[in-house]
């Protein structure tokens, strides 16, 4: 199965990709909207995208994976099971009650950590993460991520001499969805348009 | 191994129990503190736990996972991955950009759910959650949790007919300690008083 392919008609046909006017976690607006918290409830589907960031994994140097709550975590903690890489992961905030502390787990010092995460868009909550874990200790040179939307995420974190790897970006999924006629030409218009917006 | 042994002894080496006056989610005081989130970021734990898991709900009725996150979420991700069930879970609150709802993936109708927490006290998230699963047309008969803290969460579950499976208690886990020689009488003692007060 070519994973860019099963994953662009996956994302049609459960409704994960939708189209409309939506506002995103940075107050940015957008034509469409990826829900990949959809896909555990596919175990097949679940299975085979935790499979390939397995493989993107066991090419990338590192020892630890990092991820970001709640949707990149639910990749992360599969990833970390099916890969026997330890696992922490940055809250956004520190909760009130029991402990306080903004990284779950334990972060050996000095670990070389691998940022897991659903989709990029802009990168700003990668880097937040990034910095944290810095600030900690640690060393973060790579991130894995399932989709890039393309708006400036890879940039971002090659500023701060991150790698940015993903399975498939919005606009290998426009054009398989658009030559295969699962999107009209007024929607691929659209969402190349949102491409670095 | 024995996972009741094994279990209790790691939470001491790691500090995923500690001891102390700590104030828990429902706001009530504890003297003890379970923080299993730790437990991913020891791989072989991690999928000894998840393993422990998967054996009890292979002999549960059920063909869908339901997580609460995020503690509950890590091990039910990696649960959902192993058993090839699929994961829904259910949010606090329902976030304010994108799409809004309570339930994260796909329920399908009439759908039997076993929820998973990582720790239940007195039931009451558990019992929120399967109230809201009920709600959106899904059977909840059966929650499995890594520990039960024996703080009424147990009959509170089974007023609304649901069962509950731990691996261990915190009662098992106190004797385990204090037999051998982890824990001091002062400890021993202390947890035994938190026990249904």
């Amino acid at each position: 199965m070519d994973i860019k392919y099963e994953l662009a008609e996956f994302l049609i046909k459960s409704n994960a990709i939708r189209f409309g006017l939506f506002k995103l976690s940075s107050g940015k607006s957008s034509p469409y909207y990826l829900d990949l918290r959809i896909i555990p409830s596919f175990p097949s589907y679940f299975k085979f995208i935790v499979d390939a960031l397995k493989e993107k994994l066991d090419k990338i140097k590192g020892d630890y994976l990092c991820a970001i709550p709640t949707s990149g975590l639910v990749y992360a903690s599969a990833l970390s099971y099916a890969s026997s890489k330890p696992l922490v992961y940055v809250r956004k905030e520190s909760k009130e009650y029991g402990t306080s502390k903004l990284i779950e787990g334990y972060l050996k010092p000095g670990s070389e950590i691998i940022i897991i995460d659903d989709v990029i868009t802009s990168g700003r909550s990668i880097i937040n993460t990034a910095e944290i874990i810095r600030r900690n200790g640690a060393v973060v040179n790579n991130v894995i991520t399932i989709i890039d939307r393309l708006e400036g995420g890879r940039g971002a974190l090659s500023k701060i001499s991150i790698n940015l790897f993903s399975l498939v970006t919005i606009k290998e999924i426009a054009d398989i969805l658009y030559d295969n006629n699962m999107i009209d030409e007024d929607i691929f218009t659209t969402i190349n348009e949102q491409i670095s917006s």
